[in-house]
């Protein structure tokens, strides 16, 4: 027995769903066709291992082995949607590594005195309406119905109407504290995002915290205009206004120590012979320190709202916060006795997760970090090596044994 | 009688068709159900007129009064299709305008010694498929059918589809010389899209030339990655060439004393948390001077290439013609006569039209110019004031008497 289950076999029935031939990235958005296919795989996984599936009121799935109502579980999962152009593994490494440790505990005839329950974690990368953990905010409440099933994607089509077109019931979306009883601990193995393990040379490490980190908004109004006619002097051109901004949010976040990325523009109207009307930019800022993301967005922002980005402007700006989440500690109980019980090292990240939104609900919860060589992420370049993941598998056994059994 | 026709009718009737009901602008693209309804709107006019209405190899639409065998014909008219949200003048003035001076003409029981036609050219702004002129390029040969028919829109349909779609004969497309034949000389009457007339303080002036102009496009190939977990050393981020390049474009504009625009940009993935793959922009550039014109794309494209624009990159870069187009003197004897009958101020522009590419195919043509208080053009905010579009329909109709009575 290698001890990783039918690792192999999950992963080359996902591996398909919703690749794009031209990037090889994935594009699995939340409540489309693909979503669909994604979950019904999910559904089959559980049904080939006998496990119980339900699902939440927010739409997450959840495998129960055994009675998920005998007393708190030891939850186990991920998420199976993507960024645009996404890897393989972000999400559903976890995922997969959570039927895989699942079928070693059972091929090694393990009993269990507590239910262990495998979940899938929907709209985790919020890739289409624009709110990350969609599917764990609207579980714990953190994301009420109303401001949730009003989202609209880049067709205006609304979250409520996307999921009544994927079959599923707006309806009775919202906090979910059956299904949260259920869950007395939340261990999430995601692969890493960053260098870190690959440094250290270790294949597996336990997630400690993740670093506070918010979305922001900034629309920058100008004036249409002919671009063959209309005079230099003449001109309020936005576009100016939003190379301006991309390079001082570079300089700013160099300055405080933190990140800040501008990864999405929308020109309006898109025309290349027309000055456009409206730039709108998202400013993502994150960093171990909240005070310092806070003073770079505020100095961003004062100089967008002061033109003196650019030198005095003729283009209005506003910035709108679109979302922000305080740094995340996992429960440092869960953290000290994996990282005893696996010999692993302990590392922070400065990407949101499903855990992270647990923990912030009281739900005592950690991660496991699976190595990335290049340390590539959210892109189709983004790899672990299968030894690595197997090892992945193999702890995150060693972690359900530990807690479940 | 006002001696301007049916004017006010036929602009009530066309109003409405794609306007968007947010931005007040219209959305008239090639091949699309608007553009269906622009085509019959124009069939209606003619049929109410008893115009015969024949449909050229290219999809462009002519009404003829007249045999128009019975030789060259005087044509006048424009376009009816429009930029992402345009205004309601660019185009459709000059087709409303040619149906009110043929009114004016037949009211006052003029007889012809010409044919006159009406021509609706097809796909003039180029907003869906990419190619500006395409109807008139196609009629005269400066775009082949076999490049004009693989051209894709942003939803990858190829123009030989939307046609198909459209109930148009793809396999008919090309240069049609029968229908060139027929065409002894075209005036296009078109809203103005600077501040000309304005500042010289007239209502309608005569086009002398086209200044020389062209799109080029260039690609920024970074490297995507997580937003969240990347450090600032580790990027290879094309947002910040981007910027940079966005930047540069204005300011060797202004060295260069021409017109330098970048409108739409296209960010791969797009993600909000994501540090995109490649970004895309796309440079419209235009001035009297076609060698002033050129070297400021060349010294662009070299700052794009040395990675000296944003200093040392590690973006790849590269920069494609689209298109170019020469300057365009319309002929002189026509601009002569029409300003002399109208006692109008002769005017160039840095817009192409559908008049330039039928000059350099070697017709005779020319413009008139109708003032635009504010310049403001490709915008909703694009405005003449009635009176002015009226003078153009009398100027227009004084131009008919002359050349084809």
């Amino acid at each position: 027995m290698t001890g990783t289950g039918d690792f192999d076999r999950l992963w080359a029935d996902l591996e398909p769903v919703g690749r794009d031939p031209g990037s090889g990235g994935y594009r699995r958005f939340a409540w489309t066709r693909e979503d669909s296919v994604l979950r019904e795989w999910f559904a089959a996984a559980a049904a080939a291992r006998g496990l119980e599936v339900t699902i939440d009121r927010a739409g997450n799935q959840w495998a129960w082995w055994g009675d998920p109502d005998a007393g708190p579980g030891v939850v186990v999962g991920s998420h199976l949607d993507s960024v645009p152009d996404g890897g393989a593994f972000d999400g559903p490494l976890g995922v997969i590594s959570a039927f895989a440790a699942l079928d070693e505990l059972r091929a090694a005839g393990r009993v269990l005195a507590h239910p262990v329950g495998v979940v899938n974690f929907g709209d985790e990368e919020g890739a289409r309406f624009g709110v990350a953990c969609a599917g764990s905010r609207l579980l714990t409440g953190a994301l009420t119905p109303e401001r949730a099933l009003a989202l609209r994607d880049g067709d205006s089509v609304t979250m409520a109407e996307a999921m009544k077109r994927a079959g599923a019931d707006p309806g009775a979306a919202g906090r979910d504290d059956e299904t949260l009883r259920r869950v007395g601990v939340f261990i999430e193995l995601h692969i890493e995002q960053g260098r870190g393990l690959a440094d250290l040379g270790r294949p597996v490490a336990v997630g400690s915290s993740i670093w506070p980190h918010g979305r922001w908004r900034f629309t920058l109004d100008g004036e249409a205009n002919h671009a063959g006619t209309t005079r230099l002097a003449d001109r309020r051109d936005p576009m100016l206004d939003l190379a301006t901004a991309i390079v001082r949010a570079r300089e700013l976040a160099g300055d405080y120590g933190v990140l800040a990325t501008c990864g999405k523009v929308l020109v309006e109207p898109g025309g290349v012979n027309a000055i456009p009307a409206r730039v709108t930019g998202w400013l993502d800022a994150r960093g171990a320190d909240p005070a310092a993301v806070r003073a770079m967005v505020a100095e961003f922002d004062a100089g967008l709202a002061s033109g003196s980005l650019a030198g005095p402007s003729l283009v209005r700006s506003a910035l709108t916060e679109e979302s922000w989440t305080d740094a995340t500690a996992f429960d440092s109980y869960l953290v000290s006795r994996m990282s005893a019980l696996l010999d692993a090292p302990v590392l922070a990240t400065g990407a949101g997760h499903d855990a992270g939104i647990l923990a912030n609900a009281g739900v005592p919860a950690a991660m496991l970090f699976v190595r990335n060589p290049t340390g590539v992420s959210h892109s189709p370049a983004e790899h672990a090596h299968r030894d690595d993941c197997l090892h992945g598998v193999r702890a995150l056994a060693a972690v359900l044994r530990d807690l479940a059994c």
